[in-house]
C-alpha cells in the first residue's frame, strides 16, 4: 500500500479509528516492517494537532531470539519503563494506535511453547487497566507483510500472496469505496443499535449450538453488549478495531459450561493452534485439546488464576466483509471480526455496571478464539427459562 | 552484511564494544533499517547472559514528518518516559548500544533548520548524565544504509554505493582480519599509552595551526586525555566507539581563542554543513559561517548558554583506517575518528578531576566538527610559555 491509498488509510486510522485530538500524545505500536504506515499515520496525527507521535517499534524477531537464547528464568522480566510508557500516556489522556500483527503468525513455530508463553511482550497487564480506565482513544488496525501473507495464502508465491492479502485488507477496511469514514460511521451505528437491543433483553446466558459445540456462557446481571465504537471519559468517540464487526460483553467468569470447538485456527503470539476443542466446567477451561499447537494455549492458560476463564463473549453476523473473503487470516483482529468468538483471560470492565466490576474476570492474558459460523445457532436464555433466538444462519433474530 | 560476517560483527559489538555482562539490561538505539544488526546483536547479548534486550527503534522519517507538520511551539516536547528509560537503565547499571546513523545524513534537507533544531531526539540531556555517571558500559557502532551510502558516494548507483560503504565499514571496523577483537584490544592499548603521555605533560593549552586555522584551546588544570576505551564504576571495560581512533579531553570552556576551519563536512542531525568556519573569543563561538548549512549549526548553538562553548577537544593520528579510505562519510562516528576535532556543547565529566567537574561545559547539545588533517600542526603550550610539538604531518611527536 502506498501513495494516495496509503494516505487515505492513514486518514482513516487517525480519524474514524483513533480520532486523534489536538494536543494529544499518540503511542503507535508496530513492527519495524510497518514503518510506511507508521510514517503516514504520524503525518496525519501531526496534521490533526498531535503534540507528539511516539513510535514503539516492537521487533518480533528479537522476541524469538530471546525465547531461543535467554535464560528461561528471565523470560518474564519487563523493564520498569515499559508499564510507565502506558500508564503515563493514560494519565495524559493520550491516544494509542496499534498495528497488527505485532508478531506475524507462525513466527514462533519451533520455539518451546512453554518458553514462548512466558514472554508476553508487547502485551502488558497495564494495557488492560488503561483500556478499562477509558482515558485513551485507541484503534487496532492491520498492515500486510510478506511473513503474514505467506501464512494466510501458502498456495501463492510470496509476491502474489502479499498482493492478495493487501487487496483483502483494502476490501475489509472499506477503503475500496469513495468514503471509508462514512461507511464505518454507518456500520458503527448498525452495530450500536443491535448491541442496544441485545442489552435490553437482559439474558441470563447465551447458548451456542453447532458441530461439536454445545456451550452455555452465563452473563452477569449488568453485562452490557457493546459494538461499533467506544467513547472515552472525555467524550472522544473512537473505533477500537478497524475493521470491527463484533458485538461483545464481559460474561460471568464462573458460569460457562459445556464444550466448544473453534471454527477457525488462531495464532497465539506466533504459534498457530488448529482444531481447538475446549471443555468448560464451573467457568473454567478444564480441557484444552487441538490438532496442533494446544500446548501454546495451555501454557498461557496456566499463567494465572483467571487465564482459564472467559473474559469476553462476542457475536458477529454475516454482514461483515471479513467472513465473505473466505480467508483464514491467522490474525485475531481480522478473524475475530469474521465470526462469533470467546476470549480467555481479562475482561472489559466497561462492559458491566459499576457495581459488578469486581466480579468480572482478571488475568494477564486475553486470547480470542473463534467459535461462530453460519452453522452455529446462538440463543439467549432468560432467567425464567425462556429461549430467544439471537443468531440463525448468521443473521440477527432480534 | 549478513551471515557469518554479520555474526562476527555482532560478537564484536556485544563483546569488545559494549562488553555486555550476565544479568544486564541492554538498550539498543537504532533506526528501523538497522533491524538485521539489532537482531544479531540481541542474540549475542542473550548468549552472554543479558536479562533483556530493549530495541529502541527511532524512526528518522517520523522526526522529519514532525518538523514539517507539527505546531512549531511543540517541537521541544519529550514524553516523560523517554528520560526515564535512560535514567532507570543507568540506575540498573545496564548496557547501551547505539547504531549510527540514527538520522541519515541529509534526511532533514529542506526542513527549516530553526525548526529542525528544536527537536533534539533521539538525543536527550539525560544521555550525558548517564555517560558521566559511568554506570553503563556502552558502544556506538555503524550500520550501512542506502540513504547514507547515497550521500557518502553520490557518484555511484545506489547498489554500488551501498556495497562500497559496507566494504569500507568492514575495513575500518577491522572485520577483514581473523580476529577483530584482538586488533581492537591492541589499538586500544596504543591509544591509552599516548593518552597517558599527553596527560603527563599537563599542557595549559593546545594550539592548532593550518590552512585558515589558528586556534588556541585552553585546558583545565586536571584535564585528562582519554582514548582506547573506558571503564565503568563497576570496572567493566568497554569501547564507547567502534571504530575508535581518538584521544580526547574536556577543555576549559572559557579559554578558546581564534579561528578554525572544518576540514570535513559534518552532518547536523540530517543537515549537511560544508565549509564551516568558526571564530572563538573568550571561549564562545562568536561567528559561525559556512558554505552550506550554517543556520542548522547556529540554531543548535543558540539552544542554551553552553551550546556555543567547547565540550571536547580530540586528537587523531594518521594510523587509523578511516582517514586512509579518503571518504567523507558525513557521519560523526566515522569522520571524528578520521581527524582531530572539537565538539560544541556538553563536556565529559570523566575527563577532568573531581575538583574541576563544576568547571566543564554543560549543554543539551554535543556536536563534533573535524578540524584536523596532515596539514594541521598541533602544539602543546605549557604554562611557562613553552611549546611542545604534539602532532606533525599526522604523526605523534611525544
Amino acid at each position: 500500500m502506498q501513495g494516495e491509498l496509503l494516505e487515505r488509510y492513514a486518514k482513516l486510522v487517525a480519524g474514524v479509528g483513533a480520532n486523534v485530538q489536538p494536543g494529544q500524545q499518540v503511542l503507535v505500536i508496530a513492527g519495524p516492517h510497518a514503518a510506511p504506515l507508521v510514517r503516514a499515520v504520524a503525518a496525519e496525527c501531526y496534521a490533526r494537532g498531535a503534540v507528539f507521535v511516539d513510535p514503539w517499534y516492537f521487533d518480533p524477531h528479537v522476541k524469538r531470539v530471546r525465547a531461543e537464547e535467554a535464560d528461561p528464568d528471565t523470560l518474564e522480566f519487563v523493564p520498569s519503563w515499559y508499564p510507565k510508557r502506558l500508564l503515563e500516556l493514560g494519565a495524559a489522556h493520550g491516544s494509542r494506535i496499534s498495528i497488527s500483527p505485532n508478531v506475524p503468525p507462525g513466527l514462533l513455530d519451533g520455539v518451546d511453547p512453554a518458553l514462548a508463553g512466558r514472554d508476553q511482550l508487547p502485551s502488558l497487564q497495564e494495557h488492560f487497566s488503561v483500556i478499562n480506565a477509558k482515558t485513551t482513544n485507541w484503534s487496532v488496525v492491520p498492515w500486510p507483510t510478506e511473513e503474514w501473507a505467506a501464512v494466510a495464502h501458502p498456495e501463492l508465491d510470496p509476491a502474489a500472496a502479499l498482493t492478495k492479502l493487501e487487496a483483502e485488507l483494502v476490501y475489509v477496511l472499506r477503503l475500496d469505496g469513495d468514503d471509508a469514514a462514512a461507511a464505518w460511521r454507518e456500520r458503527g451505528a448498525e452495530l450500536k443499535e443491535v448491541a442496544r437491543r441485545l442489552t435490553e433483553r437482559r439474558f441470563d446466558a447465551l447458548h451456542f449450538e453447532g458441530p461439536r459445540t454445545d456451550l452455555t456462557v452465563g452473563l452477569l446481571a449488568t453485562s452490557r453488549f457493546t459494538g461499533g465504537g467506544s467513547t472515552t471519559v472525555d467524550g472522544i468517540d473512537h473505533m477500537s478495531n478497524l475493521p470491527t464487526e463484533e458485538i461483545f460483553t464481559s460474561p460471568d467468569p464462573a458460569r460457562t459450561e459445556g464444550v466448544v470447538s473453534a471454527t477457525k485456527p488462531l495464532d497465539v503470539s506466533g504459534t498457530v493452534v488448529e482444531g481447538l476443542r475446549v471443555r468448560f466446567a464451573g467457568g473454567r477451561a478444564v480441557s484444552i485439546e487441538a490438532d496442533a499447537g494446544a500446548e501454546a494455549l495451555r501454557a498461557r492458560c496456566a499463567k494465572d488464576d483467571g487465564a482459564s476463564r472467559l473474559g469476553e463473549v462476542a457475536l458477529v453476523d454475516r454482514e461483515g466483509r471479513i467472513g465473505k473473503t473466505g480467508t483464514v487470516f491467522f490474525n485475531t483482529l481480522l478473524d475475530e471480526n469474521a465470526a462469533s468468538h470467546l476470549a480467555l483471560g481479562n475482561a472489559y470492565a466497561t462492559a458491566v455496571g459499576e457495581e459488578e466490576r469486581s466480579r468480572i474476570n482478571t488475568s494477564s492474558i486475553h486470547i480470542d478464539f473463534m467459535i461462530g459460523s453460519d452453522d452455529v445457532a446462538v440463543t439467549g436464555l432468560t432467567s425464567d427459562g425462556g429461549e430467544v433466538p439471537v443468531l440463525r444462519d448468521g443473521r440477527w433474530q432480534i
